[in-house]
């Protein structure tokens, strides 16, 4: 699906040559109710951070082919219709800097059945978009997003195909699916649904990363789950975990106390799967989440089994909200009249815990709720988490989980923001 | 695609045995970020117009299985997906009035992840929906709805085979298009994409009405098309509306005076293709909008052009828009700083004249710009157009034409309140 406003924010990007940056493109939606002929496209004036960029030097790409605008107004045989976009062509020598540019566009289109003194249609949109910088230096970090971070606009606004454009469209490889959640059929897909999973991975470039998973104990009202069940649950997703080519898997276990210590039975039910996580060469990583620290009865758990089972297919998933140094008062879909369940509270674990823990830790969502104009993340320390992260030189996944409010259209332009924010630091964050 | 909020607009209806109804249901998008167990569903609170409805009488409806509240926390096998709906089944001796209620549903849903003391996740949506009344008493009129009602929806959150869900779901029967729109790879169409079309048809039990077509008289900019090249034009249209299953086509010429005089070349266009719209049997019609009155030289001479050719294959299309007896005062897309353009003044051409003109009228665009709480149209006089209808025993299709404002989702909720107020008005309108 297309972007609802006119100008959207996936393709929003500088354009190189050899030598560097020498403009910037924008995909604009037609803002007309019927498709057009390339000839009464009258242009698009451009204003970006208050600076004008006349449309006489602008070039248009229509149907894959470019034009300036007077080979536009001149065309015989390209259009612009209602479920494709045009690319305009700005230059701009140098290009935009990376981050949040305010952007205004005014798309003029001539309409013959509207009388002439009436002068063009002009369709005017202004918003935020936002440049994220190339990857840069190959480094041991591995850019990611978690399909979370689409809640509420994935199925009514955006397809699977949307996401992964989107997610390729930022520089990132990895993308991390919800089981339950993402997978049409679950848990049994169809096949043709499989194949076309990795038709758009080879598509659009990605690797599928981790795979979120669920052991519901409390699903039955009448008892919880037995160690069985919850292992046959286990078994299920690893198994639809390693046909979709994933690489590991986080299980969440039901809790048993307002601490989210989990069930008992998590022990024995990985237990019973680890042979088999290590025969798919799939690594389960339990998530160690807000309110739950690094320094914590159930983070020594499983670094307990890790230790007493010896595999090397059980590992951490850290999830970034544990570093949280300001309130979240957004509040959270489903939590009744809590405008700050305990899990947006603050909870600023050091970073000398994650440090220490860091050789266990094989996947890392990137929570995060708010980043402002400025490129400013108003809750997670993002310079301070990358650099224990180069110090270190920790090799793994960086996952995008946009965990703030769910107006239409807000995950996709705060995972740019994020994307923009993780890549500037890549490239500062270690000197 | 689902709609965005929790209560989706289409699937809201009576439900009845042959007794009468019975009660009423209502389609829920799953709110949670994941699918879930149906043993984790427990219920949802519903009020509609004030009235409660309790979540223990209700059944459910998932994935093709009905099912009592008991019967779903008991369930083992069946589960709620985002990217399917739930249908809720409520008793209701009688059902609901048509036309526009109140809506308002909390559905709660465990979730074992989450302290059993913060209990069940409540997610909350408030919205007014719409109950469009069964067709009734068959009759000349047939119901319909044009595309255009979903301008700015279509290609964002609303795929083809939505519009056509939606449109069946209200009771309606024909589909109407824009050529150059609504057809990908216009004026060339994929043959998979035209099957489709045709099995979407089927599948719905939709007709295919109108074709909205387009003849760009200034679409070069030294100089206006030719004859010729106005007929080359409308032949291409002609041949692919009957490719499509189409039996009429508006033709759509630039104009070349502030009253839309159209460009003379329509006439020599037109008589050109006449033979062929007869060998396709497609009817030719051009329409009369406002600020186009019925008593006016250009409708004059589409009759005159009638009488001269003797043809059956053109006959007149005539928008609503010019009974508009209110001014609409919400500005128009693509109109720069004219809050009411000509087209949205109140023509108020009388009754009398469609009467009179009814005879040679093929084809009516049911235009429209908001119909409020209560049903009542705020500019369009349909009590009297309906009755004018009746009285005539005119036969043929009126094709609802949303032209308000295009907040997202508000064409779709429009349509159905147009519905519901049309075919109220078809049960009383004729007494």
């Amino acid at each position: 699906m297309l972007e609802r406003p006119i100008i959207q924010q996936r393709g929003f990007r500088n354009t190189a040559d050899g030598s560097g940056a020498t403009g910037f493109q924008l995909r604009l939606r037609n803002p007309n109710y019927r498709g057009i002929s390339g000839s009464l496209v009258d242009g698009a004036d451009v204003i970006v951070d208050g600076r004008a960029f006349p449309r006489d030097a602008q070039r248009w790409t229509l149907q894959g082919r470019t034009f300036t605008l007077a080979e536009l107004r001149a065309s015989t045989d390209v259009r612009w219709q209602l479920d494709e976009t045009a690319t305009l062509h700005i230059d701009h020598p140098g290009g935009l800097g990376a981050g949040v540019h305010q952007v205004e566009v005014a798309v003029r289109l001539r309409r013959p059945y509207i009388p002439e003194i009436a002068g063009p249609s002009v369709f005017r949109c202004s918003t935020t978009a936002t440049i994220v910088p190339g990857t840069g230096t190959p480094h041991g970090l591995r850019h990611g997003v978690s399909l979370y971070s689409y809640s509420g606009d994935l199925y009514t606004s955006m397809t699977l195909e949307d996401a992964m454009a989107d997610i390729a469209d930022l520089g990132a490889t990895g993308i991390e699916i919800l089981g339950e959640g993402n997978i049409p059929g679950y848990p049994h897909p169809d096949p043709a649904w499989i194949d076309g999973w990795h038709r758009l991975l080879d598509e659009y470039g990605l690797t599928a990363t981790n795979y979120g998973a669920w052991v519901d104990t409390a699903m039955w009202h009448d008892r919880d789950l037995t160690a069985e069940e919850g292992s046959a649950q286990l078994e299920r997703d690893l198994r639809l975990a390693k046909l979709l080519g994933f690489t590991s898997l986080r299980p969440k276990f039901g809790v048993v106390t307002p601490e989210l210590d989990p069930h008992p039975l998590w022990e024995p039910a990985v237990e019973r799967v680890l042979d088999l996580a290590a025969d798919l060469d799939i690594v389960i990583c339990p998530e160690i989440h807000s309110p739950t620290p690094i320094k914590h009865p159930v983070t020594q758990a499983y670094l307990d089994f890790v230790e007493r089972t010896g595999s090397d297919h059980f590992k951490l998933l850290i999830d970034t909200g544990i570093f949280q140094t300001a309130p979240v008062d957004d509040g959270h879909e489903g939590f009744e009249g809590k405008k700050r369940p305990p899990f947006l509270e603050p909870l600023a674990v050091p970073m000398g815990d994650l440090a220490e823990i860091l050789p266990h830790v094989h996947f890392i969502q990137a929570k995060f709720f708010e980043i402002d104009d400025h490129l400013t993340d108003l809750h997670i320390p993002w310079h301070d988490i990358i650099a224990t992260l180069h110090a270190a030189d920790w090799q793994g996944w960086l996952s995008s989980e946009y965990e703030g409010r769910r107006e239409p259209g807000r995950g996709r332009d705060q995972v740019r923001r994020q994307h923009a924010l993780l890549r500037s630091l890549d490239g500062t964050a270690r000197a």
